[in-house]
């Protein structure tokens, strides 16, 4: 009897393992997927709907990193900086992007503002401090995010004019804490 | 009067320079642009649009690239396999994806067949021999294309059953051939 006790726990434990791997799996995600069936979050955001399209942490992406993110108006991004390339294809709405581009001195300093529009490309020089808007009063603001070296890590500001050195990292990302293994300690 | 002509000769030369600067740039590309001004070509296949939306050669990215592109019905790629990582997002239309997800043999064999979407995402598993074909035959199949180790390095099969070996390296690729700039002799 204490035989097949152990034999459902063993199965059980078998199957809790392959639930974990099928959310935050590095292997085996399906070649094909329909992003209107990807799960979408806000992260405690309002007017943010986030997906990962193809990520690092969940599906075991190395290289790059596909984000689908739509902002309700008045909503937008922290200003932020990270040490990637960063691509933006708007592919709804309209908007704004604020660019610390010379980003150089002590603090990101007052930026430029560029306007965002439906089939329009951006970009964010590395280490680039900005902050996406949308600033359209009547329509959301959908973009497609690629990003290089995946996962992101992510330095916040409150103002323009923190000190770099003050910026907070936020590491894993949001949406990357579900799937983070912290290191293990090898004693 | 030959003082004025040099000075006009070395002006026209500058000037040279720098509109071959601004097609193949490696710098100072604007922040924000229209996808649709970009650059759209063939590059001799039909039923093809191609436009580098965030290209290595073109614009300077090192870690990831961008490219739109549009299949009439009918048309497609040709069958390759490059060592990097690809994700597609289908923005319009559906279509085929032929994947030889075991090329680990001396030739791709059989592929597997996916259909794709408006609204799907698929992913290329790295050196994974593969093709898509726009196999709608009343519209358009549009894709988002993301590559990692940018500039691409092709290689391209005849058929499904020709051997690794044989494949032919197209390097640099159609739409980067503009802007390679072949490595220098040093003697």
């Amino acid at each position: 009897m204490s035989g097949l006790f152990f034999f459902l726990y063993f199965v059980s434990f078998l199957f809790s393992d392959l639930t974990e791997a099928s959310i935050c799996s590095s292997n085996a995600i399906p070649i094909v997927r329909n992003i209107s069936e990807l799960p979408q979050g806000n992260y405690g955001r309002g007017g943010l709907s986030h997906v990962t399209v193809a990520g690092s942490l969940l599906h075991g992406f190395k290289e790059v990193e596909v984000w689908l993110q739509t902002f309700a108006p008045g909503s937008g991004t922290s200003i932020h900086r990270h040490s990637c390339e960063e691509v933006f294809i708007v592919l709804k709405g309209s908007g704004t992007l604020y660019l610390a581009s010379s980003s150089h001195e002590q603090y990101p300093g007052k930026p430029q503002e560029y306007h965002i529009f439906s089939n329009s490309t951006f970009h964010i020089p590395m280490n680039d401090a900005h902050q996406i808007q949308n600033t359209n009063e009547s329509e959301d603001l959908q973009v497609l995010v690629v990003i290089s070296r995946p996962p992101v890590k992510v330095f916040i500001y409150k103002d323009w004019f923190m000190p770099h050195t003050a910026a907070k990292l936020k590491f894993p990302y949001y949406w990357d804490e579900e799937c983070f293994e912290s290191p293990k300690d090898e004693l």
